[in-house]
């Protein structure tokens, strides 16, 4: 697979560039590329203690993505998957430590631990107050020496920063964090691994696998399983979880998409962690949302907090960091009973016209009548079925005829429109329906038949997207409303005849299924639905033909 | 690939219940599952013009996920890939409606147009003010008669929701959404199709291919190419621009993630794009970010709006929809000099005392002469380079012992930290580097040496990881250093080599190469750092004593 990047070796800074130029101004970086890349506040205030993190890229937004206020005062951006180099660590401590200190944010990785290390004690023999908290939540082997630090590090950010914001010490922003440390778990579900840019997809993974407890480096998973269900996923996983998270009453859940899961899976991923039993004492959730990502891979995490009030303001504090996932209540979901008058609504009350009943009849039975020659003339352009279109919606009106408000030109438009939506399928019905409720509606606004007419044939084109000339029904029907204004019935029929003749000679289908077709297939044959048209207003100017006699 | 979901059929429905759970309390939904779809907001204002969107699913956060403040008051929910049915968008409509009326924003799709149209007409047939507006933004084909609403409508959500959340009348928000919609145009690229969740992923394209102007539902691009590099790629996508877009002065521009390229790419893309000439005149950036995905298609797209007053206010305006990339001024990156002291900083000033300077040639010296056994002993452990590492540093310590401050035990410690660091590879390097710079800091907090040389240990535990009884150096650091208190150097010496023997019997490695090892493999061999601390502190009582004599 192809990527959208320069030089593979330029991935890191080049997307740096691209999180600053998209930044508002908000964010700077340091003029150190290509070793030293520290994206830091552009404002940053001298009086309040500064909170860093970083590691290796490829887990974005993580980890200048959460630069900003209330969260990181500077992030450190290594290359992708690798700890960024004591000197790149040292220049951001360096760079945005105040007299207050700086707390430095470190997932428990042997390369970062030490990395951030060294330059926290070369920063502190420059004279800089330096503490540093380790964040190791991930559950995968609940005996690991050194868990590894992943997307729970995320509440460590917030909590820190907003305690950095607020104005505490190093030591209370130190002593919150390694708290919060302490209170965060998180585990991993992925069924696909991480491509880095510029490289090969490996795919490690049989159809209808995953990996349980995985890293966010593409580092396999501690077990690999068939996944099952959301919803037996979600169980699985969420009964994995003990210690501080395990008891506590107040809960807060961080969604977090490790790449490219879709929006919907991680919804339903979030309804079904939150349907757990675990899940039931989260009142903060969080995402679901990319926050520490492994570059593609198709996977997620979830990170349980363990909350106390502290936290909980914590969380729920400001910050102009986009990428944030900003926490909400959970909240039991909304049901609305659906409105009134959705379903069929009021039936119009039937009444009785002799000649709208002549002329309804008229032009069903003439379209029923035509259903297997119009079949045959749509067989050569499109999918044969123009004719049955129109007989079945013709029938439908037949057979209800006597239901209907006969006597009342805009309810039986209404009342045709709503009949002839149902009973004839796919655009055709829609389009018929669409035509007749716009020239219900046009009557009820005053209008004249042929006004109204046309503003259900203007509805039409709106909709339908289909421009005289593009063979269409549209080619009969417009030229059969504008006689039908001057010239009456007869007139409207014979117009209409004539568009549905010129139909044959035009070369290009604007619309529907004609247009897959090559001009030269089109060529001297009619637009059925023009024809159809035709046949309807020669049918009402006979039948007013008799009426007159 | 398996996927994180329940039924297939609940899809949609399992995922708008995730959204809702995940929202605080600010959405609702009506009771019309599952054919009816749609998502509210569960506080709705009376007396503003409703705004609804919809379509097919599969485009997360579109459409339900930019239902809020200043956005859309409701969103109709199709299948994946499917419009909504009539009665579901009429069940929207009836549900939020005001007797100021609502806009529907339609994305120019057959389906689309036809539904929401004639749930339009049954609405305006309910007495129902509706204005609609066709959002036809994709410039894939430039003489597309019909051309496909994609990410550009994101603008005409935000423009649209802004007028009727400032209370604008229906026409005045029909008016500048249609506005909107002709002054923005989008174009895609994609490296990979979508896949439904549920089904099997298809790969229609090689490796290193790309398609150029594809739609959000899979549909083939216009153009096959080979991926180019990024800044080629804005260039080649920039150029095809036009109209509106190409006459403007000011443009904001909307990078869209399709699903599941990464965000360093996306970062990497924005970058391209804004460094074209039609990128120099945006303004307005808005992402990169999942706006109007294709599931999860590796794909960007760009979309352009001709900005004026009226747009960009709308565009800064405030929302609490989540998912809303947030528009953002484009400005010149801030880039900020290194900071002093980072590069070496001050050289300490050489000085000179015998005993110093000999304990630190002995050593060294000593340490040099172990180069091949200890190499040798790693070698049956680990990579067989412990004894170089060693060597290498003391090398150039010894290499440098003249300038070293060696009557100033603080910067002597410092130096020496700082030598290690630099000659000495790998994490050893970098622990030897923290253990001699934490240790100076402590002298220079008025620690006494074994005080001091205990806060170095604590530091390489802490950053290490490593705890005694894991085979490393500090199962020989540890002992020597609470014998030096006690018994003195000679102490300390016998305390170390006992130690470093008693790796030997240590059945598993906490930490470093070693730990991938079987215990099997581990017995009856001491562990190399471990020994060469030994010979170090030998070394040292031996110099010790020789200085005595």
């Amino acid at each position: 697979m192809a990527h959208f990047i320069n030089e593979r070796s330029g991935l890191v800074t080049d997307a740096i560039d691209g999180l600053l130029a998209a930044n508002g101004g908000r964010l700077a970086r340091l003029d150190g590329y290509p070793e030293i890349r520290v994206v830091l506040r552009a404002e940053l205030d001298p009086s309040k203690v500064a909170v860093i993190s970083g590691g290796g890229s490829g887990h974005e937004p993580a980890h200048a993505g959460f630069v900003g206020s209330g969260m990181l005062s500077a992030a450190i951006c290594g290359d992708v998957f690798a700890s960024p180099s004591v000197d790149a660590v040292l220049a951001g401590i360096l760079a945005v430590a105040s007299p207050a200190g700086c707390l430095l944010v470190v997932k428990n990785y042997a390369g970062d631990r030490l990395n951030f290390g060294l330059a926290a004690e070369r920063a502190r023999a420059a004279g800089i107050k330096v503490e540093t908290v380790l964040v190791a939540d991930d559950i995968a082997l609940p005996d690991a020496a050194q868990p590894r630090g992943i997307a729970g590090t995320l509440f460590v950010h917030k909590i820190a920063g907003h305690a950095a914001a607020s104005g505490a010490s190093l030591d209370a922003v130190a002593a919150i964090a390694r708290r919060a440390a302490g209170a965060v778990q998180s585990l991993g579900i992925a069924v696909s691994t991480a491509t880095i840019p510029g490289s090969r997809p490996e795919q490690r993974l049989a159809e209808g696998e995953a990996e349980l407890g995985l890293g966010i480096h593409g580092e396999p998973g501690i077990e690999r399983i068939t996944l099952p269900k959301a919803a037996d996923l979600a169980q699985q996983m969420t009964a994995r979880f003990s210690g501080a998270v395990a008891g506590s009453k107040r809960l807060a859940l961080l969604v977090n998409n490790l790449g490219s899961a879709t929006a919907l899976e991680m919804q339903i991923l979030t309804k079904a962690v939150l349907d757990t039993p675990l899940g039931a004492r989260v009142v903060l959730v969080l995402g679901p949302s990319p926050a520490m990502t492994a570059l593609d891979m198709h996977g997620a995490s979830v990170s349980f907090l363990a909350l106390d009030d502290a936290f909980e303001a914590a969380l729920l504090s400001d910050t102009d960091v986009q990428a944030w996932p900003r926490a909400r209540r959970v909240a039991a979901p909304q049901v609305r009973a659906l409105p009134d008058g959705l379903r069929g609504g009021l039936e119009p009350t039937p009444s009785r016209d002799d000649a709208a009943a002549g002329a309804i009849t008229a032009v069903c039975e003439a379209l029923i009548g035509a259903e297997a020659s119009l079949n045959s003339l749509d067989a050569k352009v499109g999918d044969g079925d123009t004719g049955s279109t129109f007989a079945a919606g013709a029938r439908a009106v037949v057979a209800d005829l006597d239901r209907l408000p006969q006597a009342d030109p805009v309810a039986l438009c209404r009342a045709l429109g709503e009949r002839l939506g149902r009973a004839a399928g796919g655009s055709s019905g829609v389009l018929m329906s669409i035509f007749f409720a716009a020239t219900g509606s046009a009557l009820s606004d005053g209008s004249s038949w042929p006004a109204a007419l046309g503003r259900g044939i203007q509805r039409v084109r709106d909709y339908g997207g289909a421009n005289p000339g593009d063979r269409t029904l549209l080619d009969a029907m417009i030229p059969a409303v504008t006689a039908l204004e001057t010239g009456g019935i007869g007139a409207a029929a014979h117009a209409a005849r004539a568009g549905a003749a010129a139909t044959a000679e035009m070369r290009r289908a604007g619309t529907g299924r004609s247009s897959y077709l090559a001009a030269s297939d089109l060529a001297g044959h009619e637009d059925p639905g023009a024809v159809a048209v035709a046949i309807a207003f020669e049918a009402l100017a006979a039948q007013a033909e008799g009426a007159t006699k």
